[in-house]
């Protein structure tokens, strides 16, 4: 991973080492227009395809795969993935199953992607409801984080990214977690915050690469946020992944509360800072509307929905069974 | 991997070991008839996907992926897949991908599926006319060689597996190559021949998991053989693999001869000796018609279509540049 101003200058260092026969960029309408312009442009491939998560699928991978084949793509090929979490989950997958692989570079242009989706090697489409259903873990051959990208962006999708942050110092980081309250959001310093948060992800990462452990506690929020995700995700309420995080957090923590590892003081700072960051207007949805979901969730096995909770503000466990009434219990508590 | 007559015996200690979940059975209807009730079947979940080539597509995952969903599949679960190449390739693929990989066990049925695919975690689905197009690297976690399953395979079957052993003789070792010509087509020893072919495929594969290199010798009459297979893959003249890669060897034996490095007389033995064994009447297409799907070989690079070519019987070499006249010359020999 290079962290770096200057993302043109670290391509063309990478693409000398590397001397690929040829180079697609995969973009959004989004990327292209805003993202693409601060490259020095070479006579490279533009793939584009349309932004949001209701586009991460088969069918859409199915247009890269198209036009590299078309476009005699060999092994000896290399894509660049500019843009946030879905082109950069989408492309990786489709990189790695072309010809049974081909190299890939990742360009987070988004703050949930500069600070999640590039570390990790986790790549996949969603696979009808079910977010990131089909994949398969592979590291970027490389991933440049340029914050200059976050300017691109609008304040609600600055702030989803954001919930990914406030996760990672809930989970590890209480020092962070204070550090961040003091600050107002337009104020915050991502120039010092996204390296930690990197840093710190990619910790727990390389310690368990497959999420056979450890890695879990980086789900925290997750498995209600998931769940609440893709109950909106065909609505006109749809929620950003971050803002459906930030509601999964408090959830999650509420179930801490429940089982007496959260005070409720704690709980009420959590739940405060997250309400002033997040506008969410939506209705929670009730147990039943969420269930299929979580019971599709990954970390599952068949001891039954698995979740990760805060035993402390800075601290995360694994692999804690929770009843549905807890669950219940903390919808209604939202 | 184990070579064993009891199949289910080494399942069931897998099982123990492993203790999935769930357990689904990958068949199509011929292995389904013919295969699975020599299992002593165990509470299954047992998934069906239709025979042949044709069939090894995206669409075909799909259904596998929505079966193992529906089923409350988890991370934690098993696929066995039980049947010919395109069910190892296929359901690897699927499982490998499904949650982002969960175990599976490839027991292959057919002699090809023996010898070849079930060595070297190739593992993938047809994208268009293009074979394995999208696919990945991974070794089952286990693989079950049973030599009784060749009884169930008709004659034709039977020989396009052949010709993968034919490939490896020539390839690798020239005294099995005199051996196998010693004995009538009916009579050669499977219980001898698999665990050669196997071993020898191995070694390759072990030191080159990747192709990066040396791996390439296996492609060895598959640069044609794949292009003459897509291109009746959609006709009423559609070759069994073996059958197009037996065609592939004889052509590119041609070119080694135009090389220089095969003798007339050692090329009419290869000849003599395919032709004897497969009694194949379609019209050999022209290079304009094998043109784009050669320049999708995976093996290419920007220097153009490459091949894996015979120095002398026993002996290969990978990475041989062909010119266009070259292949005319072979296609109009045959």
């Amino acid at each position: 991973m290079t962290i770096s101003n200057d993302t043109s200058e670290v391509i063309k260092s990478l693409i000398e080492k590397w001397q690929p026969d040829h180079v697609a960029i995969l973009v959004d309408e989004n990327t292209k227009k805003s993202c693409l312009p601060l490259l020095s442009y070479e006579d490279y491939l533009t793939i584009e395809i349309k932004s949001g998560e209701q586009n991460k699928t088969l069918r859409t991978c199915e247009h890269v795969w198209s036009e590299l084949t078309q476009h005699q793509f060999t092994r000896k090929s290399l894509l660049i993935n500019l843009g946030g979490g879905v082109i950069g989950d989408l492309g990786g997958f489709a990189a790695s199953t072309f010809k049974r692989g081909i190299r890939f570079i990742n360009i987070p242009t988004t703050l949930l992607s500069q600070v999640d989706a590039s570390i990790g090697g986790k790549l996949g489409v969603d696979f009808g409801d079910l977010k990131n259903h089909v994949g398969l873990f592979r590291d970027p051959d490389h991933v440049i984080v340029n914050t200059q990208f976050l300017k691109t962006l609008d304040e609600r999708e600055l702030k989803s990214g954001f919930a990914e942050v406030i996760k990672h110092t809930l989970i590890a980081d209480h020092a962070q977690w204070k550090q961040i309250q003091e600050t107002t959001f337009e104020d915050q310093h991502w120039d010092e915050i996204i390296p930690k948060s990197i840093a710190m992800k990619h910790e727990v990462v390389s310690s368990d690469p497959l999420e056979g452990g450890l890695r879990k506690i980086l789900n925290f929020g997750h498995t209600l946020g998931h769940a609440v995700e893709s109950h909106f995700l065909h609505t006109s309420d749809r929620l950003l992944h971050g803002e459906a995080i930030a509601v999964g957090m408090i959830l999650e923590s509420h179930i801490s509360v429940q089982k007496g590892w959260l005070s409720e003081l704690e709980f009420e700072e959590i739940k405060n800072y997250i309400d002033s960051i997040y506008p969410i207007s939506v209705q929670v949805p009730r147990l039943e509307d969420l269930m299929n979901y979580l019971l599709q969730d990954k970390k599952n096995d068949s001891n039954g929905i698995s979740f990760s909770l805060l035993s402390k503000i800075g601290k995360c466990e694994y692999d804690i069974g929770v009843s549905s009434e807890m669950i219940t219990k903390s919808l209604d508590a939202y």
